[in-house]
């Protein structure tokens, strides 16, 4: 359905017409080709408007993806999710067409590159890791990679959005758990445990959690666009624009943290070089250009991971309070919108209701809820086939209606003050097939076999995949997706570096981490099925004659399974015992949240099978 | 039960006389220091009798370790598995005893070398990546590591066995199935499509297979001690004794392998230098001589995995028929054993059999049968808490009787000419407790788990073992070692790159490849239980509407498992079935091949549940 996407790029004239500019920018400047990635000086997944330079250049709005524009070619690279739609947004003519992890750029260079060649990236805009394999692919080609000061694009793109001004504000210390100051210490005590005299920190989240601060310069994610560098002494350098800093951050900031400019970060680099420092980067997501800076003033540079990334996703019990009470507003917002949906006479009973309009409602249900700021990613409203695409975006050209016979797949979430919340839920509108039934069913042993797992201490959630996709498995069928990710604290609905997936991660699932259990089945051109809670990790007491530390999960989410899906004779007795305790747990939590004619609905969706 | 263990090593004196000998020797060569790893050229798991330097010198006869002497300290470095055996065999004023894992060599130097000291190394010894790391940890001392000509140790030696010199024979084509032509052809190919012009091969198993050649020159692997180098062209230059070559070997081996003896390998190595060729070695096992060598000849290195890994462990048609026949040989032995154990009035009936006598009898069982060349691993006879100890190796010290109440376990396994076997079975002597019981259902419900696992192309080991663990987890327990290792047809039994364990291995497992499946359990001074099975890879017809290629296991392994342990309160219905159905097809396998009373004896072992 993504091939039907609206165009929300330029028309292909205006893509010649900036592809032209560029490569004529380009030409000014000494270049023969130009790299331009998804990305901002953050790697955030969400970016301000001003960063999307590779949707204004070549009309591309997926969420990854990359161009290197050459002198008389061009290539743009997306993986699979966004065939279809680059297909539908890009002029071919234009942009050859490359698969971002089959060939990726680096790969793709080589072929590509006239020896000698000089070609220009944005240092900003790449990490260490990545930078590092452009150049290897430019010295294979006999290239030269260049980094540029400012980027070309921006000097073509005369309506270039500004940057975002919206100001910073204090996370509450009964929200956050823990002060800024005790997390300056630990992570202090931690760099000097390693030798390390300080560590840059370049993800928006990382210095929103270190320094207690939240922002709104993107969508979805409640940061502020900042750098910081963290010193072995505790104190940090806080690089942000000074708009964003009204007295009562600073007073909230203390004296320990110096605040200074955007344009001020780079003198903080030079300092620690000039003071010799062995400063600690993130291999992925420090930019280059930080790289670069540093070891010009002569730091010692040691790449490792981001310091603030693992004590983040441990959360305090402040955060998982949090967690379970933003979850039993968020789910009291669900079940009003699943009552309302599904209900005797409900919205979905017509046929007319469509995915925007049922997108919206829950929207609205949503809005309703205390500490509530917003929804944490766009919402995935699909019915029927439409369902089957699993990162699909609904828009006025693929709206359908919600009708009979139909799966609808609905995964959504909300930032609140407390807690940072990611559910899907997948209903029959009307009665559901055979194929249907047996599908979901298999979906919902596995995520059932997550949710009851036991586990040593030290395991990871790579270890643990095998139990969701298990009964998929037995009837030859599977998804292409990860089992769960990690989730931030009013932060980043997808934060690491936990999580549970068959691609191999050695991080071992802690009590306090917070992750997705969502497997799924997806028939394309049919329907598509997920079926999403939160978890959070707990250490369990064993049983008698346990031997090992365990640990387990505790689920957060709170919304009914839908039981018209769930065929009972392929079911376990435990597995409908699972199921049972947990439909008690929401009607009990739930009910006293919401209104007379929901908890009527919920008393019904939540009866035992 | 290790820590009783009889002291094969010198004497406490014997131990402080080599050292101070080799100490001197050190000073005649102008060296600090010197490191003796477990290890010979070929990093093969099993060595020559004169490649024992650290047993001769240290006392420690594990199959793990390393030791590094310095002008005052000296330490000796095993891991978990032989922390009592060391105590046992190793004088602590001699040898600090270090972690080999938790503080391996490599984090140990920095902080026990002098600056300026000069740390000798035998580069024959250390693979790529090691060597590396010794590099490093001297550097950070700022020590220098030398490269020793030859080894020190070899000086002091006086009575150092000479090395093998068992003749090498063909491996016949009606065992291996493909021609070395077609191997050596096949191997050519894969190199060229990498751009390279030659790749390094020292691990004998490596030769072994490429050239279809076996021999005599270590214990439980039929391999002859020999490097190779496989060219672009197809050709191969093979370094060995030609005391191993005669006629018959020459003619095998053709125009197409230039063969030559251990000394002309540098030669070897210097003509690719000379051409200036690219060459392939692999990281973990090449030693750094060879490294060094081709380096200062002039060759490309490249750093790789050896290429003759992956093909050999995916077997072929004959290969895997060879396994299958062999099995039935092995089954056979296996159950005259047991029957011969626990048959009515059976030899353990007494009280008086021990492990020792148990393993003889079941070598002589083994021995008769056809093809048989030897055991593939040194048989592990543990009864009670001997059963505990993974790694347990019996000896005239720590011999038990097995004695009612007991769990035996063995786990031993033959080489034949057509496979290589290795099997473990846990036996109640007499009436067995309930925990016992409980246990070894679990473990058992594990196994069948992963016998029965279906699952998508492209998935690794690591994947799957989870399944195995499940059941142990529910009830607070675990084992400490893999699921499932890799073996060799007619060559090493265990042999990757695939696998089953907790540690990521991304490797898929393809069609072809054997594993074992061994779930254990082990309580430390009472019991221990393994069920181990080789398994091998298939292809699967997916059931009706299965949209992906799948993948699931045919077990190999021919024997009862001991119906006394299961506790059927415990098992699904699927279990049940999949326990009577193995055991229907071991009745009908193996009755054939035995005499009548192990017929009898069958029979009931094998009744249904």
């Amino acid at each position: 359905m993504e091939g039907t996407a609206e165009k929300r790029g330029p028309a292909a004239t205006v893509a010649a017409e900036r592809l032209a500019a560029l490569r004529a920018e380009l030409d000014r400047r000494g270049l023969d080709g130009f790299v331009v990635p998804h990305a901002d000086a953050h790697q955030g997944e969400w970016m301000p408007a001003r960063d999307a330079r590779l949707a204004w250049l070549t009309g591309f709005t997926g969420s990854a993806g990359a161009a290197v524009v050459l002198g008389a070619t061009a290539a743009l690279f997306v993986d699979g999710r966004y065939t279809l739609q680059a297909e539908a947004e890009v002029d071919g003519a234009l942009y050859t067409r490359c698969h971002l992890v089959r060939e990726p750029v680096a790969d793709w260079l080589p072929g590509a590159l006239a020896a000698g060649a000089r070609l220009g990236f944005d240092p900003w805009l790449h990490g260490l890791d990545e930078a590092a394999r452009l150049d290897t692919a430019c010295a294979a080609a006999e290239a030269t990679l260049v980094a540029v000061d400012d980027n070309p694009i921006d000097a073509i793109w005369a309506d270039q959005p500004p940057p975002p001004t919206a100001p910073a504000v204090p996370h509450d210390i009964a929200h956050a758990g823990k002060s800024a100051a005790d997390k300056r210490r630990e992570i202090a005590a931690a760099l000097v445990k390693q030798g390390l005299d300080a560590a840059v920190l370049t993800a928006t989240e990382s210095t929103a959690w270190l320094l207690n601060i939240r922002g709104r310069d993107v969508p979805c994610v409640p940061v502020a666009l900042a750098f910081s560098v963290i010193h072995a002494d505790g104190t940090v350098d806080l690089a942000i624009d000074p708009a964003k800093v009204d007295d009562a951050l600073g007073a909230h900031l203390g004296a320990a943290v110096r605040v200074g400019p955007p344009d001020g970060f780079g003198g903080v680099l030079d300092a620690l070089g000039a003071a010799g420092r062995k400063v600690l980067v993130d291999r992925a997501v420090t930019p280059e250009w930080v790289r670069r800076r540093l070891s010009a003033a002569g730091a010692e540079i040691v790449r490792g991971r981001d310091p603030s990334a693992l004590p983040r996703a441990v959360k305090n019990a402040v955060e998982i309070d949090g967690m379970r009470r933003a979850h039993v507003r968020d789910g009291a917002a669900l079940c009003r919108f699943l009552a309302w949906l599904g209900g005797a006479g409900g919205a979905a009973a017509g046929g007319e209701l469509t995915e925007i309009a049922a997108a919206a409602r829950l929207a609205e249900f949503r809005a309703a809820g205390e500490h509530y700021a917003g929804p944490s990613f766009e919402t995935i409203s699909g019915a029927g086939p439409n369902g089957a695409i699993v990162h699909y975006r609904v828009s006025p050209a693929t709206d359908r209606r919600l009708e009979a016979g139909m799966l609808y797949l609905v995964d959504s979430g909300g930032q609140y003050l407390d807690g940072t919340t990611d559910v899907t839920r997948t209903i029959a509108i009307g009665a559901a097939g055979e194929e249907e039934r047996r599908r979901f069913t298999q979906v919902l042993k596995g995520h059932i076999a997550i949710a009851r797992a036991r586990f040593p201490a030290g395991t990871s959630g790579s270890q643990l995949d095998v139990l969701a996709r298990q009964f998929l498995w037995a009837d030859g069928v599977d998804y292409d997706h990860g089992t769960g990710h990690g989730v931030g604290s009013y932060l980043r609905v997808h934060e690491g570096p936990q999580g549970i997936a068959t691609r191999p991660n050695a991080v071992a699932l802690e009590p306090g981490m917070i992750v997705s259990n969502e497997p799924g089945y997806y028939k394309t051109g049919a329907f598509g099925i997920r079926i999403e809670n939160l978890v959070v990790v707990v250490a369990l007491d064993g049983p008698p004659g346990a031997e090992r530390e365990m640990r387990g999960f505790e689920t957060l989410t709170l919304a009914p399974l839908d039981r018209n899906l769930i065929d009972t004779a392929l079911l376990t007795a435990d597995e409908r015992t699972w199921i049972d305790t947990y439909h008690a747990r929401v009607r009990d939590t739930i009910t006293p949240a919401v209104d007379a004619e929901t908890a009527a609905w919920l008393d019904q969706a939540t009866a035992a099978l």
